[in-house]
């Protein structure tokens, strides 16, 4: 299989330090960049928002492909800090643009399937194209920066010939996704059941989780089947899909602890009851091919977390 | 008629300036707002990318309405000034959401007619709704940039029931519209025309201009019938539709110079041929009624220009 130097901006995040190991595992030649200075090797502090850092990060070797991770992630998260969102996840996105066409290399840009906001559809990749514009109102900066982010690769496309691949990643939960108030939900019950810390749950909301080994094996096959301008949601498997409280109960018993920690509550408001996603594009393009079950993923992640904050 | 206290970002700009004398005219308060220090009167200095600075703007006094207009303008200067228009038209514009829900005033938010995209349809307020998103997408930064300003007002009227009518410019043109090469045609050809420097015009496109003198008519009105969570298009009149070669014709005539500076050249790629759009919405409900017609409203650009320019 042909081999590649492949730069990874948020080199040291969740997704970017799961995709680095495992494009170092195919044999690639990666540099990992990301925002602090990090005990990493082949890693480059960079900040994003600062041209001249990034410049000089991508001048320091002849890259082919360019994972472009480097975000402020989640909702909320952008909602409290949307100062350092936009600066990031749109700013940081136009430096790389503008780099691209400088220094012609390809990039695999990390959307989210919060680009497709409230929909309650079936989340193909052309809902984004065909749909009434209503349909998938973004109703949070995060989704409003990334969409923004994907709508830049297009017109840099159109007009300068830059070769960007797009992905969604839904749902992706794994060891190395170190938890804060701002993380998704499979981080945040295992990290408070495991401290004995109370949490609330939304009854009637429906998602399905992909375990990150999964989902970065199909992001480093992007590079042996580059097809510039597509964009690709990337998770779980259909038949995964479970109530967020089964999720909650598979965690729980993993741990080991019950729900007296868990405040049930009606459905959250302004968030997607059921998100049904399709996959088949990944599967065909990219051979995405998920194996790891929720119950064995969330095993692991427990194993991880209990490892990580030295709770055994 | 009932008068307020009201606040105008980007006041000393261009459509800025001449709302604000307008709405001073009909007995309004009115404090200008803007980023650099100046000789005028009832004006702070304020950059909307700096919460500390507008915080204290807004908390000066009570103002019923802030019209934000602050913004960088202009398609080809959000491209070289990226990070200065993403910073001003989001950042900001998300400081003054968060402040419209701390201190409660209502807002006029001046979108643009570019969040069409390359719409070549009627444009109606509701094609931003009801069309395929394909058929809209924004082709440059600073299109993107005031989608997103209107995402976020949305957003913040469900979320917390803030008050916000939406306004998207069309071509408007007059006097206090300094040039830069980043100005719209209109002031772009009148100081060629006026210094005797060359320009390059693209033959096949058509534009409907509105003086600024109507324009700015309309945006005061909505202070008198204020209807929350709408979007209006403000421009000219769809009979004084014409060629931009038409109004390149009108300019040399008034300025006393033939075409000898002008270098005719085929359309220009990624930018709309005719943009037809419907101001029925803003003629209903705001009184929308222009009435200076282009060959009157640049003669009177011309003979301002050729006051402040020191030129006769």
């Amino acid at each position: 299989m042909e081999t590649f130097n492949i730069l990874v901006t948020g080199g040291s995040g969740f997704i970017g330090t799961n995709l680095v190991n495992t494009l170092r595992n195919r044999g690639h030649t990666v540099i990992a960049a990301d925002i602090q200075n990090t005990d990493r090797t082949d890693y480059v502090r960079t900040d994003v928002r600062n041209y001249r850092q990034l410049e000089r990060t991508i001048e320091s070797d002849k890259y082919d492909y360019v994972y472009h991770l480097a975000a402020e992630y989640g909702r909320w998260n952008g909602e409290a800090y949307y100062e350092n969102l936009w600066q990031t996840n749109v700013i940081g996105t136009k430096h790389m643009i503008r780099l691209q066409e400088k220094y012609d290399f390809n990039m695999i840009f990390f959307s989210s399937a919060e680009v497709y906001g409230d929909y309650n559809g079936i989340m193909k990749e052309e809902v984004m194209e065909k749909n009434p514009i209503v349909d998938t109102y973004q109703m949070n900066d995060y989704a409003i920066s990334k969409w923004a982010g994907e709508l830049m690769c297009m017109n840099s496309a159109k007009m300068h010939d830059t070769k960007t691949v797009r992905v969604r990643p839904v749902n992706c939960y794994g060891p190395e996704e170190h938890y804060t108030p701002y993380r998704g939900f499979i981080p945040k019950f295992i990290y408070h059941a495991l401290h004995s810390m109370p949490y609330t749950l939304y009854k009637g909301h429906k998602r399905i989780i992909d375990y990150v080994e999964d989902t970065v094996n199909t992001f480093a096959n992007i590079v042996n089947n580059f097809k510039p301008g597509e964009a690709y949601n990337v998770g779980g498997v259909q038949d995964w899909e479970m109530e967020i409280k089964e999720y909650s109960d598979i965690i729980l018993n993993t741990v080991g602890c019950d729900d007296s920690i868990v405040t049930y509550k009606e459905s959250e408001p302004f968030t997607t009851k059921i998100k049904t996603i399709d996959f088949s594009k990944a599967i065909k393009d990219l051979k995405h091919d998920p194996k790891i079950k929720p119950e064995e993923g969330i095993k692991r992640t427990v194993d991880w977390m209990k490892w990580y904050y030295r709770l055994e």
